[in-house]
């Protein structure tokens, strides 16, 4: 095949076949398509898209580029989550060790922090000694033995996607549905799960701002989730403010460990409930997401969600110290309170600014070797529809280097907008599609 | 500035900056943007198009990153003629010595066949010892003295065009109106020219098939053209079938000798009297393109177009044996007459598949180390709406192969389609464009 030629009918809008795409998927994981080429042929898709029958092809492809995990051996209906993503969403350290309390086993394998938005791994190697590095026979280890088991992506598992993914980012090919489609499942499909709840994001702090993209990224998600005989429910939910109240890697564990405690943290809380329901229901542990919200609620109140998390913390090498103790762990050179400059009704944030302010402040990184500092964030207090009186504390950022404060401090006051009038306040949860 | 950004700016439609195109086209030719990035942006380029601020920015960032010719010492006017390429289409070797013997002045830069379509190039180096290669001081002299002077890109005039092509040709990102107009216009106005022909070639053996982008090509071109104050007439013409019967290097060489001693090969003497005259009335030497072509004609029979032929090439060390003497020239160890296999009008000619064959022969290049051997190549006898017998010769086939032979005879006899019902013959010009 010539590979011109595919990139000219991908081009033209003509549907590539099942061979094709696979000679474009294998070629490149072989280093036998040049990056230049492979990066035409992204952008042709992202303007022309891809129909089913390309989809799945794509990603049988990068499936097939690595290893299909075999979780058959361990016993009960293995579910995982996958949020595309957003400021503060920590839902995943409280919704793991609930659905494993519950008797679900957990397999996650979770990215890192990019650009404005935070990373699974990176908020778990903020506690000291935590391995997210576990080897394919550990991993299945920690599953057996613990119930869940949080590890990013290893080398064996659709290796495809780590090569594409890199390209894609420093090619503007990241935002399309098909490409985003073929990252997510092939390698959660290749990690071996019975099914999967999928948390689509929308609005100012995530990759899909607009809700209209979401829901067709959920639906994109979902055909090919159901293609592979995986049970699947995606929420469409809200990100145009940070996600409960702690921003930066160690801040996210502490408000997890906070919530797993019993601790109110009212849009936190709702979703977990909702993410670790779904988890419970497609387990087969109940018969409705409600009744799971129920059991999920009922798991935090008597301790053992939070036992299940010290758990998980300690099979993966994890110092305790600081799970008993989160008060103890250390804290940044310099911190500020950034005071409102107005009174009103708090009535839009720009979210993405939010996660990049933390991310000036050394919680994130802006290309993959920055190196991240966990004590450093943002402990952001309002939500929009708050009034909020001149001089209320809005926000304290937490560094390392105080110039750094200054900048958070200006991006995320220009990041807030206020009104004289009463705001509604935004739905949590905007759809939730089977 | 932010190649991603910039990149993802231009996926999303929206235009960017002169500095912006200018970072881009400059940091690529300073090779601190990867082929990976750049080629995502020629396919974003691809579907966004480019508006006029970004067309201009981009062929003056493609005209500075090499030398501007410097032609004003040289009297006269200036005036190139450039074809978008065709199969048999040789009109630069007939038109260069009739507008030169008319006292215009024509620098001449050209370039070689790739895929269906010849080259003047390759034309011009089956002439034993003709020199494409003379230096830029050497091109001076010889247009200084001789009036016109045919040579290929040298490394000074517009290095970014030679990389961006290189580029295009293996992302599948040719075709795209602003990447076609910036590759022609800046190495044309970096030679110093004070006018242009364009002859925009459309139908089955041209790049733009369909007229309707054949004329919007000319206009963009026109555009640039005046945007730079170079004089412009842009012809539209058919490429529906081979221009005059000689199809292969020598061959046209051979082909154009015999228009330049007045032999009446009638489409291709008619469009060469058309853009030989267009180049007279643009170089100020008649009052218009009609009045331009009778003097062209009148330059033919009285021996003046050859006569300066024959100095052109001797100027660019060209042997003149087979120039007077053109039937002495090399031939192929094997030819085949091809005999139409029907009786009937001749209603269509594949005429990308008759390049296709003529390549097949040795006379193109399929990549761009390929050897051309110039002594192949088709001599094709009907236009369409010619009426053919059974058994009639259509073409005759030369190559040192013989299997070759027998690829062009199913590669010609495949392209043609007959009718029993008389066929109009085709209109050779059909618009110009001022």
């Amino acid at each position: 095949m010539n590979t011109v030629e595919l990139i000219r009918k991908k081009r033209n809008g003509l549907p590539l076949s099942k061979s094709e795409i696979q000679f474009l998927i294998n070629s490149y994981v072989k280093n036998k398509i040049p990056d230049y080429q492979f990066s035409a042929f992204l952008m042709a898709v992202y303007f022309r898209g891809m129909d089913e029958t390309e989809q799945s092809a794509l990603i049988d492809a990068m499936i097939n580029s690595g290893k299909i995990v075999d979780l058959k051996k361990i016993s009960g209906v293995k579910i995982d989550k996958h949020s595309t993503g957003g400021v503060g969403d920590k839902t995943s350290l409280i919704i793991a060790p609930i659905a494993a309390a519950a008797g679900v086993k957990v397999p996650m394998i979770s990215g890192r922090g990019l650009g404005h938005s935070g990373g699974t791994l990176d908020k778990l190697e903020s506690i000291p000694g935590f391995r997210t590095d576990l080897t394919l026979s550990e991993f299945k280890g920690v599953l057996k033995k613990c119930g869940a088991v949080l590890i990013g992506q290893t080398k064996e598992i659709a290796p495809a996607d780590k090569l594409i993914y890199a390209l894609r980012d420093v090619t503007a090919t990241v935002e399309s549905i098909p490409l985003i489609t073929g990252s997510i499942m092939s390698k959660k499909i290749a990690e071996g799960i019975d099914g999967i709840v999928l948390d689509v994001k929308t609005g100012s702090g995530a990759f899909m701002s607009n809700e209209k993209d979401a829901v067709k990224l959920a639906h994109s998600l979902i055909r090919t989730a159901k293609s592979f005989d995986k049970k699947v429910i995606a929420f469409i939910t809200d990100m145009n403010q940070p996600l409960g109240n702690y921003i930066g890697n160690w801040f996210e564990v502490y408000e997890s460990i906070k919530v797993l405690q019993g601790e109110n943290v009212e849009d936190l809380l709702e979703l977990s409930l909702n993410l670790a329901g779904a988890m419970l229901y497609l387990g087969n542990k109940v018969g409705s997401i409600e009744e799971g919200k129920e059991i999920s609620l009922e798991l935090i109140k008597n301790g053992k969600a939070f036992e299940k998390f010290v758990e998980i913390v300690k099979y993966q090498h994890g110092n305790l110290k600081f799970i008993y103790n989160p008060d103890q762990y250390p804290k940044s050179k310099f911190s500020e309170k950034i005071l409102s400059p107005q009174k009103g009704y708090l009535s839009s944030i720009n979210n993405y600014e939010i996660g990049i302010a933390a991310l000036e402040l050394g919680a994130g990184r802006r290309t993959k070797d920055d190196k991240i500092d966990p004590k450093s964030g943002i402990i952001f207090y309002p939500k929009i529809g708050n009034q909020i009186g001149k001089g209320d504390v809005i926000a304290e950022v937490f560094s390392d280097h105080k110039t750094k404060i200054e900048i958070a401090r200006n991006k995320i006051l220009d990041s807030l907008t206020f009104s004289s009038e009463k705001i509604k306040k935004q739905k949590l949860i905007k759809k939730i599609i089977t």
